[in-house]
């Protein structure tokens, strides 16, 4: 089932998305909220009458760097031997169709396309044979980074933390099956990154036994899976799309920051 | 004032703290949030009586490193021309008298004791002469590290973010000049770092106009403004307290992780 969260008149609502015929996309709108037992209202709108939303709002989403071993080689890092993991706070979020603005520090933005892994219930220590009970779906991400402030500060707070700096969505697709799937990043039609999930270096087994050994993760938080190589600029007028394959395209154009 | 987050009956409520006579402590339960215009109750209750909280819930908590010379140099490091943050996630934090459960991924758990900035109201973009007008007050935190973890993993989402590892309290003081107070570490009972805020690096609108250039500011959220010098291990069953002049003190036992 793909999950979308949306507003229509004012109201925020989660509704499965459905059907992908001449007439577009529909939604269904479910009652109550996705992180538990739930059921569809019958109750349908068209999906171009509506605002999608960031598909969840998380209270943490956490990344992992240096994830893909081509991309750790371009920006001239070695590989870890242990994943490593940064925070990009509930702040820089944003939505399909939302503006990515470029922030007044930074002279050298950049994209990321990743897997996003969406946390379905509240959990801590995992065990690796769990992991797969916790995750309620996957979701596109652009791990937007200020790549200039990134070399210059040590921790990267600012650098991919800034306002805007993590688009998600469209939508969370909850049947999936994530270990070998295609994630292309395009900017104005042109593409920049293509990689495959099976090119992790640690899976999102490994991810989520890592970080939820240290902290307690909550239904809606948000595990980004590292980016395959192709990194590069992107510039104020730029419209960027992430596609990861069996879940859909997330799309955001850069502006300047008002 | 110094305001209080508690808890009595099941109930979580802000009271004003008042009185330090015999009879010790009385809180002045307050009508509403602090975070903008309230007026105390009237209705007064002993500090004996209620559970201390954290004394907010902050959406994020952005930490500020090496922002005191000789607590960089004690760990072998330049002191950066520029501040630089890390977050600790929500889920990390902890109250007065709150249990630090040590993680079972470290052998090498550290105190840092600082004078934490609460924020009082949203805000992007802060101008050095405004800085004042979005702080609500001021308390005490300790930003527990995973020294070993830290050293390991380059970026400390999980060395600075497990669960427990950000006690804050024990109020807010919102009348308090900052600029040069005693911060004081004991672990039980023995003091282990002292120094005053008057030797920060960068000052609190340095790191206030540093990071709400990059993203909005919560009300609520915390500024951790660096630790000084003395910081060291803290061991399973270790009573670890940190005193800032002007606010108190915050005290917290250290547990195993059960």
């Amino acid at each position: 089932m793909r999950i979308a969260r949306f507003s229509i008149d004012g109201n925020v609502a989660f509704g499965a998305v459905e059907g992908e015929g001449p007439d577009g996309l529909v939604l269904d709108i479910i009652k109550g909220i996705p992180f538990a037992d739930f059921e569809l209202s019958g109750t349908k709108v068209p999906l171009s009458k509506v605002r999608l939303l960031p598909p969840v709002l998380p209270n943490k989403v956490v990344a992992f760097g240096r994830n893909y071993a081509e991309h750790a080689a371009e920006l001239g890092h070695e590989v870890p031997d242990e994943p490593f993991a940064f925070f990009k706070p509930s702040t820089s979020v944003i939505g399909p169709g939302d503006a990515i603005a470029y922030p007044s520090f930074s002279q050298e933005l950049h994209h990321e396309a990743e897997l996003a892994v969406v946390i379905g219930r509240m959990c801590r220590e995992v065990p690796r044979e769990r992991v797969k009970d916790v995750i309620l779906g996957y979701t596109c991400a652009n791990d937007v980074t200020a790549r200039d402030v990134q070399r210059r500060e040590k921790q990267w707070a600012r650098a991919k933390g800034f306002d805007t700096a993590c688009p998600l969505g469209p939508w969370v697709e909850t049947d999936l099956d994530p270990s070998d799937l295609a994630i292309q990043c395009t900017v104005n039609g042109e593409q920049r990154q293509l990689g495959r999930t099976s090119q992790m270096i640690h899976s999102i087994e490994d991810l989520i036994v890592n970080i939820s050994e240290a902290m307690t993760l909550l239904p809606g938080d948000v595990i980004l899976t590292g980016t395959p190589a192709g990194v590069g600029p992107l510039n104020v007028g730029d419209e960027v799309a992430v596609t990861v394959q069996g879940i859909g395209t997330l799309t955001n154009k850069v502006i300047k920051r008002g």
